[in-house]
């Protein structure tokens, strides 16, 4: 998979793109990044890239111009279309489900603004894919970017090897996750529930199905209507209210 | 105010708080980062983090020691208690009116696991928030943290100077910005609106209120639940409904 990051802030992704799974997968191939300022593509004397909006009012806007060159350099040896994704705050909202289906791309290229808005031309005539990642406003689209870009990473074959797999992925069963516990037995005068240090797995497999069921009644009881819930489950949601009277 | 960020990939946050509004804010003292790799807190030889999991399972688990004396030592002078944020995928979905609530704190500290999960005993007895950035999986709490510490930080007084301000921010006025425009007023034969042209304010802004309205109900129309349509955004949506038949 090819990643191009548009961005006027390229030394913001060396951190992120250098570390830990992301590296792995670079050292792979199974990924190529490629950050690029686009300020190299404005037209002008001064390298201008934004200017202020029609109409008049506060901020800036990004110039058309630049950005569609940018576009138009990097796909102009390819056949097939690549997913050409805005990060902005009026877009799509970001979930594991989109994150599998860009996982499936060859090319994907991120355009990032920062504080300025983006002239409506970019977003009605160049891009496939506007995405927030969340209702909340952050200074720029390279963090947003970054989010993106670690989620589909993980998921491409090969990427994750058996020392990095999480212990099992939140959003990706349905459930939220039962709570974990790792040595030592008593930290401090706390202890491990006894069924984990019982050697009994089946039932240590049943606290765990239970606990992951009542984590996810008390955090996220939306969760729950997306699922079909066994009888067992039922059961143990009658036991769980029964305890709140 | 002090953030800092508990991680065992500190390496990865040198582009992302160097660059643009966070390192503006640094510079004008509003704000102290503080990167702390947590395995120089583990007490054993090996500088050990994790271990297996009570009861079997794939995947590690991080120990409660090493987080438990990072926070201790990090709080060990302070007569208030910090904000102890959990980065976890479980945790409350952050919004913008979490972002408000967490810049009116002094010192916030973040724990950023990476593809393990947390011992419960940190959950229980040592965090006082869970936060999740969205419902999709990441390699690590690494980038939700910096997102989070984003959109604080430049809620601060004095870190966003006028050159800096969003044309309007989506998710903080209960509408999605209208569209903007800037130079040429025709690029590769697309045209900027006649309306932002004309000079005339009124209809300049009577245009913007109307798309702006047009946008939130064609992407986000559960935004406009939250808010009170006046009479004249209630005849335009009924317009809009109009037009799509």
């Amino acid at each position: 998979m090819k990643i191009d990051i548009l961005t006027l802030f390229p030394d913001m992704f060396s951190g992120v793109l250098g570390e830990s799974i992301m590296k792995k997968a670079q050292e792979k191939v199974k990924v190529t990044f490629n950050v690029i300022d686009f300020r190299k593509y404005a037209d002008n004397k001064h390298l201008k890239v934004d200017d202020y909006p029609y109409g008049g009012g506060a901020g800036m806007v990004l110039m058309p111009q630049p950005i569609f060159a940018a576009v138009d350099d990097l796909t102009k040896e390819k056949i097939k279309k690549p997913r050409i994704i805005l990060m902005c705050p009026q877009g799509a909202t970001f979930t594991q489900e989109k994150a599998e289906e860009l996982a499936a791309e060859d090319h994907l290229i991120f355009i990032c603004g920062h504080y300025e808005g983006y002239d409506e031309r970019i977003r009605e005539h160049l891009i496939t894919d506007e995405i927030s990642i969340g209702d909340y406003v952050l200074t720029g689209g390279e963090l947003a970017a970054m989010v993106i870009t670690d989620s589909v990473v993980r998921l491409l074959p090969g990427v994750l090897g058996n020392e990095d797999s999480p212990v099992k992925d939140s959003h990706s069963s349905g459930l939220l996750e039962h709570p974990h516990y790792t040595r030592p037995a008593n930290f401090n005068g706390l202890d491990v529930p006894e069924v984990l240090l019982s050697g009994n797995h089946k039932n240590i497999d049943l606290w765990r199905e239970k606990e992951s069921l009542r984590r996810t009644l008390k955090r996220r009881p939306d969760m729950l209507d997306k699922i079909k819930l066994s009888d067992q489950q039922k059961k143990w949601i009658k036991e769980f209210e029964a305890e709140n009277i």
